[in-house]
């Protein structure tokens, strides 16, 4: 087990009628603040309309910022930063999933800076400072609400980076899990595959003696299967079936899955030039990769890779043959991306097969990637080429 | 699943040598503090000589305190709040286990009020106010370190009584697992039946349809009880089974595994009695109560202690009759705690049975116990009687 540090101050308040809280809990930081949201469901489901009453109510009062899109883009970014400096705003409230969120993230950044935001996306700048984030969830996947993670898209790639530093951290996540009943099952399962890609991406390491944080990931991911199961065969209210996977979505990427191990992340970097150059949910990009990541790397510490065919998805621990197992583990996998409506090749999404050069040397433009196995630009390329044919 | 609130701000700073950063750590807070210690182990080990070290180099000074004994007395406290308030201390440092920080966070509460701190001990006032207490940790067990629980005995009963308050909740927790290595096997024993003992609590819930929960609760126990055959089986210097136990014993009781949870913690109220009437370790009274309390409760909710001794003990899940495996479960947790040197019952540690009426009386003073079922004084006078025999 590595050293490590564990400090997660989001403050959690979980449950039903929850978003009632977001104007005394946003009071105790400031009195005006950015809105920020995407202008679609938020408004339609009434949230909206809840979150304002409530900030109203708590003398709270705010300047708006709608049209946050999936793979949020950093020209709405700048105008967020734009506004918090003209209005000499000091809080900016999300309400939305993991892009709203993110998007308010790097609005926090860059608002405390007087260069250009995407200098920390870019590694030019170490980010130190933001404002203070609060989040309303409605989207139960990147597990932003509680993360150091930040991830954006600049159009004029496009290219897609990551700011993971702690001080964006949100203060408070307000999460209800009725709000996600409305949810359309594409998204839904989305949410479900960054889910358990976070702790795919932690549980996948060359530490040794993590067994603790291993039981963890393990019974997350129980859990997770198990009540995505339970929403896409039982209709989308089932309550309790929403709360696990919203509140496991959280525990997936606050890290304490990840304490004393080393992750591996290559399938998210990976992933990212999918859903940058293709425009696709970064959930179902992940759908395709993960699988082809585990088959490419098939001969590498292949016990632990049966471990997680075993524990995760009940293939029978006395296989004699690791990489047999390992292979029915990969098997499984799919299967269950593909009963939630998850494409699981770039056939299944029609993506152009013609982009893995580009793709793959973008992925590795800071260096090679992953900790589980190292891989460079053909190795990347190798894995995009698993994941061509529909199998 | 219960609404809940999640917000634990103890930031952990774990593994090999990290005591060293107690003093920059301390900084960030103030530049005078008290050090509080039981004046016994780590004294001898160093440890102490280290950590003044630390401080000196940041510029801390420090009061010193010793002298704390196990079930830390209301005495002590007493003398380190006369101090804080004499000194105009801001800060307390604990440097120890459970008894050490539960009587830190007393004092921490008492500086910072006018009338007697045992008042929030008998439940008279509610503590909203506390200095920041910071925390070196070298016993894994109660869970103290990152936890908003302090049990202090007052010696004029004797009564063993708890404040459990979000204010006490240590702003740091050092940890390295190395500390523990010297550790008597009693106490190490002591302290994994106290961790099991949170988790428990936890997991034996009237609470449906909490099932992530449900899997991080058996993935820890499963963890923790492999982990203590190692120490007991390898010797005490296993690293790796040292970090399993001791991060176990935070994540027990951080109440990230009792999050819309109704946890019941009867058995640590009916504990408690034993605690401060024979002055044994509250691990050893657990050791012994925890299996009666689940014998004499087999007939409620049966399913789940069918569960707890499939999942966490390996009783085969195909048992037909839930009641037998329960039992079962019984039988391998007794054996667990026996195999490594505790106590099962007031046979096995001296104790005098003619006590019973009168621990049963004090045990529900503030009324009746626990949540699973609820236990009056007959109950738990029935649940000390299971406990008498040797079995």
């Amino acid at each position: 087990m590595q050293n490590f540090e564990y400090y997660n101050r989001t403050k959690i308040i979980f449950g039903k009628g929850t978003e009632d809280q977001v104007g005394s809990e946003t009071a105790q930081y400031v009195r005006r603040i950015l809105l920020h949201h995407s202008g679609g469901s938020a408004v339609k489901s009434g949230l909206l309309d809840k979150v304002k009453n409530s900030l109203k109510k708590a003398g709270v009062e705010w300047v708006e910022l709608a049209g946050v899109q999936p793979n949020p883009r950093l020209s709405r970014v700048y105008e967020g930063v734009e506004l918090c400096k003209k209005e000499q705003i000091k809080f900016v409230l999300a309400v939305g999933g993991g892009s709203v969120i993110d998007s308010a993230k790097a609005i926090a950044i860059g608002a405390c800076y007087d260069g250009d935001v995407w200098d920390f996306y870019d590694r030019k700048k170490t980010a130190a400072q933001a404002l203070p984030v609060g989040v309303v969830l409605t989207i139960p996947a990147a597990g932003s609400e509680s993360s150091i993670s930040s991830v954006i898209t600049n159009e004029a790639g496009p290219w897609k980076q990551s700011v993971n530093e702690e001080c964006i951290r949100p203060v408070f996540a307000i999460m209800n899990p009725e709000l996600t009943y409305t949810l359309p099952p594409y998204q839904t399962a989305c949410g479900i595959a960054d889910m358990l890609a976070h702790i795919m991406e932690r549980y996948f390491t060359r530490e040794p003696n993590v067994e603790l944080t291993d039981e963890l990931c393990e019974g997350a991911m129980r859990a997770i299967i198990r009540n995505a199961r339970k929403i896409f065969s039982g209709g989308g209210k089932d309550y309790a079936a929403r709360a696990e996977i919203m509140w496991a979505g959280s525990i997936a990427h606050n890290n304490l899955l990840g304490t004393g191990r080393v992750g591996d992340w290559a399938s998210h970097a990976i992933e990212h030039e999918l859903s940058a150059l293709f425009d696709m949910a970064h959930g179902a990009g992940l759908a395709i990769i993960f699988p082809a990541w585990i088959t490419y790397n098939i001969k590498e510490n292949t016990p632990r890779l049966a471990r997680f065919a075993s524990k995760v998805w009940g293939v029978d621990g006395a296989y004699y043959d690791y990489e047999q197992a390992a292979r029915e583990g990969v098997f499984r996998l799919k299967n269950f991306f593909r009963s939630i409506g998850l494409p699981v090749s770039f056939a299944d999404a029609n993506l152009d097969a013609g982009k893995i050069g580009e793709m793959s040397g973008r992925a590795v433009k800071f260096g090679p990637l992953g900790t589980y196995r190292k891989l460079n630009q053909d190795d990347v390329a190798a894995i995009y080429r698993l994941a061509v044919e529909a199998s």
